[in-house]
C-alpha cells in the first residue's frame, strides 16, 4: 500500500490513510504564470477603484478585424457545428499555403496543419521533437510562453542572451554553437521578434539554419508578425532558407492569424513543415485533440483573400504607433532602447531598478488624473535568473492618442518612482 | 561538439556533420494514431470510387445544433475578435456553474475553467498532477484519446479491464486497488462511458472516490455525456460524491459542450475543481495558450439557456437510435453486446477474428449496392496488448433510417467476411 502523510500533521503509525494530501506535479508547481497576464488582478483592482488603465502589457491590438472574416462566420449555414478534420479544413490549409507561396515559399496545403493558435503549433512541435530532459536553444528575451510549453513537456530552454544595445540581434555564431549539447534538439526563434522588435536579417536566419543543418537540429521559426516590418526591414522565412540550404527536413514554421488579422480570439494558428515523418507525428497529436475550431477556420480562409487590402494600412498604423512610443521613451533619461524593426513590441531597459516592483507599483500606487499604465515586467521573458530585471515589454497596440497618454504617464511615473 | 551520424551511411572519421539526420522524439514516435480517425484515408478512397460510406466510427452527431447558439455567434458585433480571459469569459463560466448547480452540484463560476474542448481539460489535468513516469488508472476499453494525452506528457495509463459480459461495469474494488503503486496519481473514468455505454452507479462512483480518498489520488471524471442516459439510469457527478465524502480537493470534473449541444466543432470544454491550488496551476497552463476561442464561448453560454428545451428530445432520439443498433447487432450470430445505458456508443464483440482487419476490409473490399460502413477497431480503446481484438466501437449518431442501412450492411459484411 502506498505510504501517505497527513496533510496537516504526521500522525505517526496511527496515520489515517484518507488524510493523505493530493499534490500537484512538479511541472504543475514549476509552471510559470504569464508575466503578461499575472498582474491582471492588480489591474482589475485599480479599475475597481475607478482608475483608467492603459494596457501596454498585452499584444491585444485594437485594430479592427477584417469585417469579411466576421461575415464569413455569420455566413455559416450548416445545421450542425461539426468536427472538422484534425489537420484543419482543406480550404483553410489551401489558403494558408497559397499565402506562403505568395511570399515565395514553395509549399502545398499538405504541408500545413491548422492549430489552436500558434500556441498549439509550438506545443506540438516541441512534443514531437523533444523528450523530457531534451533542450531547445532560444534567444532571450524570448516570447514568454515558450517557457510554459517547455515546462509542460519537461523540455529545457537553453538561452542565448541578446542585448538591447545590439538591438537584440544575434551574437556571434560561436556563442550560439557553444550552447549545443547532445540533448539539444532545436533552435527556436521569433522574427519579427516578440518582445524585442528585432527582425533577423537573411544572414542571421541562414546562420541559424546552417547550425541546425550542421548539428542535426530542428530550426523552429515563429513568424506570427511576418508582415509587421518597418523602415525597409524584411522578414525571412525559415522554409525559404532551409530549401536553399537543402535541409527542408529540419525547418518548422510556426504561424498564426492572430496578429496578422487582429483576430487573437479566433485561436487559429498553423504549423508548416516539409518533413513528412514529423508532420505525421504532429497530426497524431492533432487527432488526440480532434480538430481546431470550425467557425474560425472559415474566418481565417477569408482573411487571406483580403490580406492585400488589409495589411498595408495596418503596417503603416503600427509604424506610426511605434514612433509615438519611441518619442515617449526618448523623454526618459537613462532609458536604453533599440528602435523596433518589426512586430509591435519594444523591450526597453528603464531606470527603475526593479522593473517588476515598478510594474506592480504602477497599478497599486501610481495614478495621474485617475489614469495609470500597465506594462509587462521584462524578467518574465528571460530564462536566465536575474536577467531583464530592469526591462519591461511594451506592446504598442493602442490608438496613437492613447499611446501618447500612456507614454506620458510612464514618463511621469518613472520620475515619481525614483523620487520616492 | 555533438556526435552525428550520416542519414544514409556512416562515413567514419570523415563524417560530414550536416548529414546527421533529425529525429522525432520517443513520444512523437510512440504517439498513437486515433483508431477513430486513422482509417479515414481508406474511407476517402472508397468515397473516391463512388461508394457511400456510413460513418459509425466517429461520435459526430447529425443532430442539429441549437440554432440559438449559432445565432449568438452571428450576434457578435465587436469590431475586434480579441483575446478573452485565459480562464474563459465570465459569463460562460457562470452559465456552466449555474448548469451544474441545476443538477445539484455546489460550485461557482470561480471553480470553472473553459478549455479548448474536453481534450484540453484532460491534457491540463494530467499535466498538473503527473510528472513523466507517473501513472493514472483507467478502465479499459477507455476513450482512446486518453492514451494520446498520456503519451504526450509521459504519463503511463494502468488499465483495469472491464468486460462486455459485465456491461463494462467495474470489477471488485480489490482489483482496482491492486493497480495502485507509489507512482499512481489519479483514477480516470468516463461515465456515461465512451466507448462502453456503461453508466456507473452512484455506488460505483463512490467506490472510486473512496479509493482516491484512501490513497491520496485525484478522481478525474469525464462526464461529457451526462444527459444521455436511458432506461432510468442516472449519471453521478464526481463533485457531488466527493463533497459527500469530504474530499472535494481530489475531484476533477471534465466536461464539454460538444455532445450535449451537438457542437463538436466549437471546441469548448470545461474543467471544474474545488481544489484551488490545482485550479491555479491549470490556469497557468491556460495562460500559456492565452484563451479558448471567443466566438464559441458566446455560443456555449446561450446553449445552457436552452438546455431544458433542447436536451430531452435529443435523449429520446438517441435512445431510439440505440434500439435500432441493438436490433441490428441481435441479427449477428455470435456477437456479444451489453445494452448501452448511456452515451451514444456501443462496443460489441463481433465474430470476425481480427476486427482491425475487418474494419479495413469494410472500406477496401466490401460494398453492397455501392454502400459500406465504417467502424472503429476496438483494440485502440485498450492499453493492454491484444485486448479488444474482436471488438469494434459503433457510434449511433446517424438518423434511424441510415442506422438501419448501416446495420444491415454490417450484418451482411460479417457474413461475407466469414465466408471468404
Amino acid at each position: 500500500m502506498r505510504r501517505c502523510f497527513g496533510s496537516w500533521q504526521n500522525l505517526g503509525p496511527t496515520v489515517v490513510d484518507w488524510r493523505c494530501a493530493v499534490k500537484l506535479s512538479d511541472r504543475g508547481n514549476a509552471m510559470p504564470a504569464s508575466p503578461i497576464r499575472r498582474l491582471t488582478p492588480l489591474a482589475d483592482a485599480a479599475k475597481a477603484k475607478g482608475i483608467k488603465v492603459f494596457h501596454l502589457n498585452i499584444g491585444q491590438p485594437d485594430i479592427t478585424t477584417p469585417p469579411e472574416m466576421l461575415e464569413a462566420v455569420k455566413a455559416f449555414s450548416d445545421p450542425v457545428l461539426s468536427y472538422g478534420p484534425s489537420a484543419g479544413l482543406n480550404e483553410t490549409r489551401e489558403a494558408m499555403a497559397k499565402y506562403l507561396r505568395g511570399i515565395g515559399v514553395d509549399v502545398s496545403a499538405n504541408h500545413v496543419l491548422v492549430t489552436q493558435g500558434g500556441s498549439e503549433a509550438i506545443l506540438f512541435a516541441m512534443a514531437a521533437i523533444c523528450d523530457p530532459g531534451d533542450e531547445i536553444i532560444v534567444f532571450e528575451p524570448f516570447y514568454t510562453n515558450y517557457s510554459g510549453f517547455a515546462c509542460m513537456l519537461g523540455v529545457h530552454l537553453r538561452a542565448v542572451q541578446t542585448k538591447v544595445e545590439d538591438g537584440y540581434h544575434l551574437p556571434p555564431v560561436a556563442q550560439i554553437e557553444a550552447k549545443i549539447t547532445p540533448k539539444t534538439k532545436a533552435i527556436l526563434w521569433s522574427s519579427p521578434g516578440n518582445p524585442t522588435g528585432a527582425v533577423f536579417t537573411r544572414q542571421e536566419v541562414t546562420a541559424l539554419v546552417e547550425l541546425a543543418k550542421k548539428h542535426g537540429l530542428y530550426a523552429i521559426s515563429d513568424e506570427a508578425y511576418r508582415e509587421f516590418c518597418y523602415d525597409g526591414h524584411v522578414a525571412t522565412c525559415v522554409l525559404d532558407v532551409a530549401a536553399e540550404l537543402g535541409c527542408s527536413d529540419r525547418a518548422i514554421l510556426i504561424d498564426s492569424i492572430s496578429k496578422r488579422f487582429s483576430a487573437c480570439g479566433a485561436r487559429i494558428g498553423f504549423l508548416v513543415t516539409k518533413n513528412e515523418e514529423l508532420l505525421a507525428a504532429i497530426l497524431r497529436f492533432g487527432q488526440a485533440r480532434l480538430c481546431p475550431p470550425t467557425l474560425e477556420q472559415y474566418a481565417a480562409t477569408v482573411g487571406y483573400s483580403v490580406i492585400d487590402k488589409y495589411v498595408p494600412p495596418t503596417i503603416d498604423e503600427y509604424r506610426r504607433r511605434r514612433d509615438r512610443v519611441m518619442e515617449g521613451l526618448a523623454k526618459i533619461p537613462g532609458a536604453t532602447c533599440a528602435v523596433p524593426e518589426g512586430a509591435f513590441y519594444v523591450q526597453p531597459r528603464l531606470p527603475v531598478g526593479d522593473a517588476d516592483a515598478f510594474a506592480q507599483w504602477l497599478l497599486t500606487d501610481f495614478q495621474k488624473d485617475g489614469k495609470t499604465v500597465m506594462v509587462a515586467p521584462g524578467n518574465g521573458f528571460y530564462a536566465t535568473e536575474g536577467a531583464g530585471a530592469e526591462e519591461v515589454r511594451i506592446a504598442y497596440v493602442l490608438k496613437e492618442e492613447d499611446l501618447q497618454i500612456a507614454m506620458d504617464l510612464l514618463v511621469e511615473a518613472i520620475k515619481q518612482w525614483n523620487q520616492r
